[in-house]
């Protein structure tokens, strides 16, 4: 555990070892917590525990330092040891990609990579084990920001075995970087399920005792354990607290910040859904129900691009990019322009049969293509608004559609029309077709 | 006026005319605001005056609808008229570039386009006339999804000119699409500055009755008249409200909604002073210290592209675009990173001389390379970390480090100094160097 000789003492005369739920007393003020590993510390003399919010604390151990047993880690939270099913409870599969969630810190040079499953990390929240069943699957161990359309589908699939094979949920924890254009990705993929999907990261490794892992992970099981929501989800922390946690859909978040615990926003609408640390979770909007099977749709038309447009853009410079792609989404200015220049590399793009979407790069707000005779212009020519839809999941859901569908005006009709949640707009196909 | 010909009468026989302060009395409630054509109604029997702060209001001309003259428009404030310079009053001259803030609606399409002179402009807030002397100059009239390097170098002559002629503060009526990057432009371009330049915009035109125009070029007047503060700044409303502007920083500001008229946020950090509708100026931190002359250093490298990266990004699609580049900026995921297989292609860039920088694509919070694996691959590589720079804005600095400096060496060194408060750290050249 990488305490000092003299704190292992003291842990062990106190009848405790990892895992164990124990008091610490410090100048005279007792904490309670589960006893962890120092990975972090440079002093050996720090004991750490994990309170019961899913956050670390760690006190110098000193004269006066009073360690007691509560209580002995059930036998289903022990690492590596096998853990018997309960009758009554959910069963839910934890699926492991990577990502800081699962990453550790170098001690040496302070950089972190990625390297702990997903059955080391639930070790860290045993409590998960009295609410549901947990098995859990590592797919691979990857940095998001390597994570593309193959890995996508590997876990499109991995989903669709597990659910259909009797999960009731599943938890897939996945770095923060791109989760949010995976989490669009599987919205599309797995129109069709019987239960909730949920991504989760975490913005701190967790073996700093600031992470934000336990708390995400744990609301995360929770959530898959007591809603019977079906659609992919994101959850994370909703603030800087530890007190509340945020239920994205798949299509709506975006990572808002490079460093915060409350990074994750859902944009153009409020999180369907808000948990606090008891585990209640309180609804703001429907949420699809459930199917009797899960069905998975994994196809994707690799060859879209997406693009933010900026003054000075050369149209020259980017023709073969644009003319070599079956699908553009553009993020462009305001309610959704671009110069006269790029508009007639987009017009030719879309005479050579590519079908061309718009969003705005001011990522809050809808399109508005019908105020000035720019936006109209682009209209003319056969670009899609896309309405309040974020730029990547436009850029997920053209991959998709162009993928799913038997022509190319068959693939723009589902560009108007909302497949999954990707819009405030209700419009769906049977009205618009 | 195009009002109908009963309310043309009602107007005549209380001696009013457009500009005049009148006051309108509607069942028994009396409203006070200068009279304004009616342009947008389809309604001719709707009066339309500006209020006294900034927005209009229209009344429909009924029984018992009462119009009384309480003050005619002062000499300066008539259309057209030649204004004498009042003595001990600033002077600011007033550029028209285009934009929504120089629009109007076509009654028949609803569609917006732009026209209306600087000039006309004024005369919808005459009392700006009473704090300083105003001259306008047209420069161009363009939707700013248009305007690029060339009408950034237009202006900065047109500022430089008037400047080092006289003038204390110069107003900027730009289209909101990319204003964010014509001040982020401006501000590396017009380094020394001896007094104020004030970008401002509004998202709806000013012949709409519910226009931000007024209020927004009203208090861009007022910072202009009253604040010796040096530097380029972005005035618009700071919340929903009509009460408060906010006087961003040109290397600080992103339009953040399509729509709203607090679209536009200072990112990672606070607005550099706030503007209430009483005219009084809060400033939050310092302002540079004005110089003896303005000087221009409008020269820009144009082979420098902005790239947001995304999942599926391909290398090889995007190998000409990049290799053609003498900068490239990343709004890379996360802390600032990008696949394995893409930053291989930054490689080859920098191999060849390219200057890469690396902002996120999160817009909040600093790039921050040191953290993982990934990030410390990148740096060593020679990609260059924004910190908290916009990557809007590092586009821009990376355009003008490379046309202003000897070498390559010396362009990077720029880009990781501050020069024009475009970021919080405070690191300079005297320090860097």
């Amino acid at each position: 555990m990488r305490y000092s000789d003299r704190l292992s003492k003291m842990i062990v005369s106190a009848g405790a070892k990892e895992g164990s739920l124990i008091s610490v007393t410090v100048d005279g003020k007792g904490h309670r917590g589960v006893l962890m590993p120092n990975k972090d510390s440079s002093d050996p003399d720090i004991i750490v525990i994990r309170l019961k919010n899913g956050y670390y604390a760690g006190f110098r151990a000193g004269k006066g330092t009073v360690i007691k047993l509560i209580e002995q880690p059930s036998v289903n939270a022990v690492a590596g040891k096998a853990r018997k099913p309960k009758k009554g409870l959910p069963d839910i599969v934890v699926m492991g990609t990577g990502g800081t969630i699962a990453s550790r810190a170098d001690t040496r040079t302070g950089a972190v990579s990625p390297g702990l499953s997903a059955e080391r990390l639930l070790d860290q929240i045993p409590e998960s084990f009295d609410i549901a069943n947990i098995r859990t699957r590592d797919l691979f161990s990857m940095f998001s920001e390597n994570i593309s359309v193959e890995q996508w589908q590997h876990i499109a699939e991995a989903v669709g075995e597990e659910m259909n094979n009797g999960a009731d949920g599943i938890v897939i924890l996945h770095g923060t970087d791109t989760m949010g254009y995976t989490a669009a990705a599987l919205s599309f993929m797995l129109r069709e399920l019987s239960g909730p999907v949920v991504l989760v990261g975490s913005q701190r490794s967790p073996d700093r005792p600031s992470s934000d892992a336990p708390g995400n992970i744990s609301a995360s099981v929770r959530f898959c354990a007591s809603s019977k929501a079906a659609g992919v989800y994101v959850i994370m922390h909703d603030t800087m607290n530890d007190d509340s946690y945020a239920v994205h859909r798949g299509t709506r978040v975006r990572k808002m910040h490079t460093s915060r615990r409350d990074a994750f926003r859902s944009i153009n609408c409020v999180p369907v859904a808000k948990m606090d640390a008891s585990g209640s979770i309180t609804f703001s909007d429907e949420v699809p129900k459930a199917s009797e099977k899960t069905s998975v749709s994994k196809n994707m038309e690799k060859k879209v691009i997406l693009l933010y447009y900026y003054p000075g853009m050369d149209p020259a410079l980017f023709r073969d990019v644009v003319m070599g792609s079956k699908g553009v989404v553009m993020a462009g200015s305001g309610l959704g322009h671009v110069s006269g220049e790029f508009a007639s590399l987009l017009k030719d793009a879309i005479d050579n049969g590519s079908v061309v979407v718009m969003t705005s790069q001011c990522i809050n707000g809808p399109t508005g293509m019908n105020v000035y005779d720019t936006g109209r212009d682009l209209q003319r020519m056969g670009i899609i608004p896309a309405g309040d839809m974020l730029p990547e999941t436009a850029y997920v859901k053209l991959m998709w559609a162009l993928a799913n569908s038997e022509s190319t005006e068959e693939a723009k009709k589902m560009m108007k029309v909302r497949i999954s949640y990707e819009t405030n707009d209700r419009r769906t196909a049977d009205v618009i077709w």
